[in-house]
């Protein structure tokens, strides 16, 4: 039997052969200890020098840092060692050597040689847990909207031209020109709620940006639903609805993954739903009585995100921005038309917008205006004033920023870290 | 209440609102009926004159297609309406009209046209059809391999030169030049492997292809699984258990969509592990029996595909292909070095292949030997080596198509049906 790491505990008393890398050896002369990982979990190989033949133990003594091997041997319960199970050994076989000169050794390293060397660095034990937890909140995104009768449905990347916007990425298109690499799927997303009523999209989005916060990369992952007939309001409780049932699902099924990160998931527990909702026009009043300089109109920025949710122990919804701080396709506020009808959800500890909601202007001679007002090519928005003036419909939508969302549940103030391979200004490779 | 039209079944006797889209209407003069849809089915309103206020006969009168309209009234089973329920209407309201110019017509429009008008021809019942079983199937990709431990890795998009292949996009990357769009996950697969034992990958990929023929897009969709350990033979039983949970999958869930394409489901019954396994090798003496002109060193093209699996029920497995008809990072199979441990999955009734798999090569001095013979730049390949140097391991991977395989679930013949905004060499709009 070759079980995974992760599924020894159903294998107590059983010889069986693990395959694996070396992260960690130790010998006293007379018993030497390895501990394995393979991806799914560690555990402790034992090597008794009186009770192994002499090739092995010989064959021990040549063991790297991450070097693969095969190993043999009895499983037990050993609640000390790390993994919670270890390997009687009896037999062992070297599959890959592992040169000494391997670059990543238990020492601190910078940021700029792990990012070179991320390839290998994915192998530590708090990288795999950061993805871990990203792949839980995705499957736990697929759950959420199948459950509730969303259809998945996968927008394009490449775009033709929708205006003169900075921060695209281009790439020539046979005898079409130039396309354009998405920023988002929204646009699309609200053709496909028309045509099936509530659905999502799950995808790379791409910003051309010179940012080099720690809150951007080039390319990263959105979630972006759509929902026919719903208001504004609805938006807001779908937005509560599945952050709650995402940090719900990680602390239910990551628990382990949330300790080797150290988070405190003390402060997960309490995210739940309903979210406090302030008004942009409060939010203004309260930021400058807590001294900061915004002036209504503006934009709230990371500062001012943070400032914001202090003394709050869940997501806060920010609503009603001036119509000049948002983007062209939001519905206008009946009872204020300097603002519109939306919604920024901020993270609480600070960790800034995670999701940006809107009702969707469906009243097609405003809509037309805002393309005026923004000076907007008109010719290239055609298909999507068609959704307004063939059976116009109240719908709403949001986009959720993974990367950003995994990093405040990681506890993570830097979100190079929650992607695999990042991508940003001065960072294409490997 | 205002329940969608595929929760009516659960309001039967109940008075409720329904929002929707119109797609047909009669009248007799005394009874009329709009038949409604709103994205989860499709709902039949019946007006009787005699009972409902004169404005409401009135505005059944005004009523086009795709006319968004709020419909309150009682639903009642009626196993003879479309849908199965209709509505016996008190009150309509007119949300938003729609010109009589609406573009897409009960009648036949050229496929050119309806490309065009893709986020209008998506409302269509066939449409919806295909997005249901495509959105079925992704979140059936993404239970499978939940199911079974492993992480889902989203490797990147933009990436560095990787040599001169033919058939990418490529952009301008800030100062670290250009940028290639990916058209495999697959090499950071593999580095996500040796990290955590058993990933997939599920993204967009990209071919800058002047290809027009039914089978390619330039923008699809690919699952890539990759595991460590795994050698050819745990990946094919790996791939015909994935494919055979897909279509189970979708047989279970979605017959009415079946239904409604016409799809012979007698045909997908059949699709059960273990797929039949043909040598490449007795593939080309079959061929040559049959009739090809196929010589041992060439690819199998779509004809030789679908000669090939007449007969069978079920997918059929094409196993080790000559080394130079396939990609440099194949495992050298020890058996026939002329050949390489690699198999291509074939679909049943001639719709090709759907996957291409492989065991890796993982001996470092093979790998930088077909790295040198494909006159690739060894450089750009470093990381990918580095896999090979520190703790080589067996590994095996494959790459599904999605919009093939849903082509062919769904019995359709082209694939630009199959996405929501199909992408082609001469197609970058809507």
């Amino acid at each position: 039997m070759t079980p995974r790491i992760s599924e020894l505990g159903a294998h107590v008393g059983q010889r069986v052969t693990v395959r694996g890398w070396v992260t960690h050896v130790r010998s006293s002369g007379k018993i030497a200890f390895a501990v394995l990982r393979d991806g799914t979990g560690i555990a402790q190989a034992v090597f008794v020098k009186s009770q192994v033949p002499g090739e092995v133990w010989e064959r021990f003594g040549t063991l790297t840092l991450e070097t693969s091997v095969s190993v043999t041997g009895e499983v037990r319960a050993e609640p000390r060692a790390p993994g919670g199970y270890e390997l009687g050994v009896a037999a062992l076989e070297v599959i890959g050597a592992s040169p000494t000169d391997y670059p990543i050794q238990p020492k601190e390293h910078g940021i700029d040689f792990l990012l070179d060397h991320r390839h290998l660095w994915l192998r530590s034990a708090r990288q795999r847990a950061i993805a871990a937890v990203r792949s839980e909140l995705e499957q736990a995104v697929h759950d959420f909207f199948y459950e509730r009768g969303f259809l998945r449905v996968d927008t394009p990347i490449l775009t033709a031209a929708i205006g003169e916007r900075s921060g695209l990425f281009s790439t020539e298109y046979f005898e079409e020109g130039t396309a354009y690499l998405a920023q988002t799927g929204q646009l699309y997303g609200e053709a496909a709620a028309a045509a099936f009523g509530k659905i999502y999209t799950f995808g790379p989005t791409f910003r051309a940006e010179k940012s080099k916060t720690r809150r951007h990369l080039t390319e990263f992952w959105m979630i972006e639903p759509e929902v026919a007939w719903y208001d504004s309001n609805d938006n807001m409780r779908l937005q509560e609805d599945f952050v709650s049932f995402l940090v719900a699902r990680v602390l239910e099924r990551r628990q382990a993954e949330l300790k080797e990160l150290e988070r405190d998931v003390s402060k997960l527990e309490t995210v739940k739903a309903p979210f406090p909702r302030i008004n942009y026009t409060d939010a203004v009043a309260i930021l400058q009585g807590k001294g900061s300089a915004v002036q209504w109109g503006d934009d709230l920025g990371a500062e001012d995100e943070a400032l914001l949710v202090e003394g709050y122990d869940r997501p806060v919804f920010v609503t009603n921005y001036p119509k000049e701080a948002k983007a062209f396709y939001m519905k206008e506020n009946p009872d204020d038309p300097r603002t519109v009808l939306c919604d920024d959800c901020l993270a609480p500890e600070g960790y800034g917008e995670i999701i940006g909601g809107s009702q969707r202007e469906d009243d097609y001679d405003r809509i037309v205006q805002r393309i005026k007002d923004e000076g907007l090519p008109m010719d290239a928005y055609g298909w999507y004033l068609d959704l307004r003036k063939y059976g116009t419909f109240t719908h709403s939508g949001f986009g959720l920023g993974l990367e950003r969302t995994v990093a405040w549940i990681c506890g993570l103030q830097h979100i190079r870290e929650v992607i695999a391979f990042p991508r940003m200004m001065y960072r294409l490779r490997p």
